[in-house]
C-alpha cells in the first residue's frame, strides 16, 4: 500500500513509517523539521520504498500535490506541546487544527479513503469518569491542545460522514521510547545531568499520569487499521496502570544511579491545564485483541536506555 | 455595561442587540453584512448607545481594535448553514472556528472578560440518549458545520481555563422568530408563494426536530449571564417538545390557508448530516429560573407572520 505518514520525521511518526517499511509498505512522509529529526528517519532514508518530502501542511498546495496516489493517511504532524500553549496560542490552532483540516481537504481532492489519527488523552480534559472510556460525559477542554485536538477529531468525523473516509481516531496517553524527544523524563534526565544533586518537579509529584510505548502504540494502530469495524472508529490507547510522577522520578533516578534532593512547584497541578489525573479505560482497543507489552516502569526505563545511548538528542535542544 | 456583539445584525444577534439597548446597556455591534442585514438593525442604530462596525472577524487587527473597553461578548457571528457545508468545506472552520479564536485572542488581548457564545444542538451528532443532556455521552460528529462549533466550544473553555475568563456556551435547537430568515420555514413559505399547490420536503418529513423563539432564546441568554454559577457554564435552549417536519408543514400551511401536494426526496435524513431526531434536556437552564413562552408550534405561527409582514426578506434572499 502507498501510505502517506505526516510527521514522519518525528518521534511517532519515524517509528511508525519503520514499522510500515519493514512489513513493505511504500512511504510518503511530510515533515517540516522543526520538530521532527533527520536521524530518526536515518534508516528509513535508505528504504527506496520511502520518501521524504520536506513541507509544512500549511502549504495547502505542497500538500495536495505530495498526497497524490496515496491509499491512506496516517496523520501524526502536531504541536505535541501541551504545557505552553498559553504562551502562543495561535500554534495549536494552526498547526493541529488548521493542518488537520488541510489533510482532511487533501485526501477529499485526492480520493485517499482512509485516515489514521494522533489524538490524545486530553480530550477529556479532568474527566468525570476514570479509567475514562470513549464514551465519557461531554468533557470540558482545560488546555488549548487538548481543544485544538478535539477540533481535529470533529472535522475528521465530519469529513467521514461526508465524504465516506474511513477514520481511526486514537486517544494516546502520553508516549515513551526510543526517539522520545519532549516530555517529563527528557527535561528529568536534563535536569540531572547538569546537576544530578536536585530535582525540580513541576506541581507536587503527586500527579497521576499514564505512558504507552511507542513500540505498543504502533502495534495498536495497526490493530485497528486491521480490525476495526465502523467508518469512524475511536480508540484511546494506553496500558492498564497509571502512575504518580513521584514513582516515575524513583525509576529514573534508580536507572542512572542518582539520589537528587527533589524540590516542588506545589500544588496538583504542574501547570495551567495540567490534569491531575490521566488514566484511560483502554477495554475497546483490547477487544480488537491487542495488548501493550511494557509496563510503565518497563517504558520508563528503555526511554532512559535510549536517552543515555542517544545524549546528542538530549543536548540539541532548549528546555521548554 | 459596554457589550460586544458579534453578529449583531443577524437573526440573533440583532433581536439580543436590540434587548441590551433596551435594559441600558452600550452595544458595539461588528457585523460583516454577508447575512446580516441592515435592515435589522433599524431601530438600534437610532439608538445613541450602538455603534456598528462593518468588517470582518477575520480581520484580526480591526477585530481587536473594535474590541477596545468591551467588557463582555456575545459572539453570534457564524455561518448558520448546516445543510450545504460539504460543498465549501472551508467556510465553517473559517467563519466558526478561526473566528472564534480571533474573537478569544482579541478579548484577551483587550482584557475582556467575558463571553457568551451560541453553540449548537449539533454537537451531539446523533445523540445517544434523548433528550440529550450537556453531559451526553462523548459525541461523533456528523457535520462540518456541528464540528466547528465543537472546535469553538472547545477554544473557549480553554481560554478560559488558560486566561479566567467566564464562559457562558449555548447549544441551541433551531431558532425562530421575528428576523429569521434562513431555514426550513423560510424555504417551504418561499416554495408555497411560488407555487401553493405543491411542496417539496427533503427526506421522508418524519424527521423530530426542536425549535425555540428567538425571545426566547435571548431571555434565557440573559438568565444565564445573571446567574451561571461556573467559570465556564454550559447550557441546552430548546423547549420541552419536539415536532415532526410534517406536523410543522401542517402548522405552516394552516397558517397560510394552503393545501398543497407534498413530495418528498425520501429517506430519514434530509441532506448529508442531517439528524433525524433532535430532542435537548434543557433542565440545566430551567433550575436557572428560565422557561420559554412559546410552544413550538407558537413560535412557528409567529415566524410566518413576521415573514409576511416582511415579503421582502423573502425574496431578497436565493433559495439555499
Amino acid at each position: 500500500m502507498r501510505i502517506f505518514i505526516t510527521g514522519a520525521a518525528g518521534f511517532i511518526g519515524s517509528n511508525l513509517a519503520d514499522h510500515l517499511l519493514t512489513v513493505g509498505h511504500t512511504v510518503i512522509g511530510y515533515d517540516k523539521l522543526i520538530t521532527g529529526r533527520m536521524e530518526f528517519i536515518d534508516s528509513a532514508l535508505r528504504n527506496s520504498n520511502f520518501k521524504l518530502i520536506q513541507a509544512d501542511l500549511l502549504d495547502f498546495d505542497t500538500l495536495r500535490e505530495a498526497m497524490t496516489g496515496a491509499e491512506m493517511v496516517f496523520h501524526l504532524a502536531a504541536n505535541a506541546d501541551v504545557r505552553h500553549g498559553p504562551e502562543h496560542t495561535r500554534l495549536d490552532m494552526e498547526q493541529n487544527t488548521i493542518a488537520t483540516y488541510n489533510v482532511l481537504e487533501a485526501m477529499r481532492l485526492n480520493n485517499v479513503p482512509a485516515i489514521a489519527f494522533s489524538s490524545t488523552g486530553s480530550v477529556y480534559g479532568e474527566a468525570a469518569v476514570i479509567p475514562t472510556p470513549e464514551t465519557a460525559p461531554f468533557p470540558i477542554q482545560t488546555s488549548l491542545y487538548g481543544a485544538s485536538k478535539l477540533a481535529a477529531e470533529g472535522l475528521i468525523s465530519a469529513f467521514s460522514e461526508a465524504f465516506g473516509i474511513r477514520a481511526l481516531i486514537f486517544r494516546f496517553v502520553s508516549i515513551l521510547g526510543p526517539r522520545y524527544s519532549h516530555g517529563h523524563v527528557f527535561d528529568f534526565l536534563k535536569q540531572l545531568r547538569s546537576h544530578p544533586e536536585s530535582l525540580h518537579i513541576l506541581g507536587n509529584g503527586k500527579q497521576r499520569k499514564s505512558y504507552l510505548h511507542v513500540s505498543d502504540c504502533v502495534s495498536a494502530i495497526m490493530t485497528a487499521v486491521e480490525r476495526a469495524p465502523d467508518r469512524v472508529s475511536i480508540y484511546n490507547l494506553g496500558t492498564d496502570e497509571y502512575c504518580e510522577v513521584n514513582d516515575s522520578v524513583g525509576w529514573i533516578c534508580q536507572t542512572i544511579g542518582v539520589n537528587p534532593q527533589r524540590t516542588y512547584s506545589g500544588g496538583d497541578r504542574g501547570w495551567i491545564g495540567d490534569n491531575p489525573f490521566i488514566f484511560l479505560d483502554c477495554s475497546a482497543i483490547r477487544s480488537l485483541g491487542w495488548k501493550p507489552r511494557y509496563s510503565i516502569r518497563e517504558g520508563i526505563v528503555s526511554t532512559i536506555e535510549y536517552l543515555q545511548a542517544n545524549p546528542w538528542l538530549l543536548d540539541s535542544r532548549d528546555d521548554h
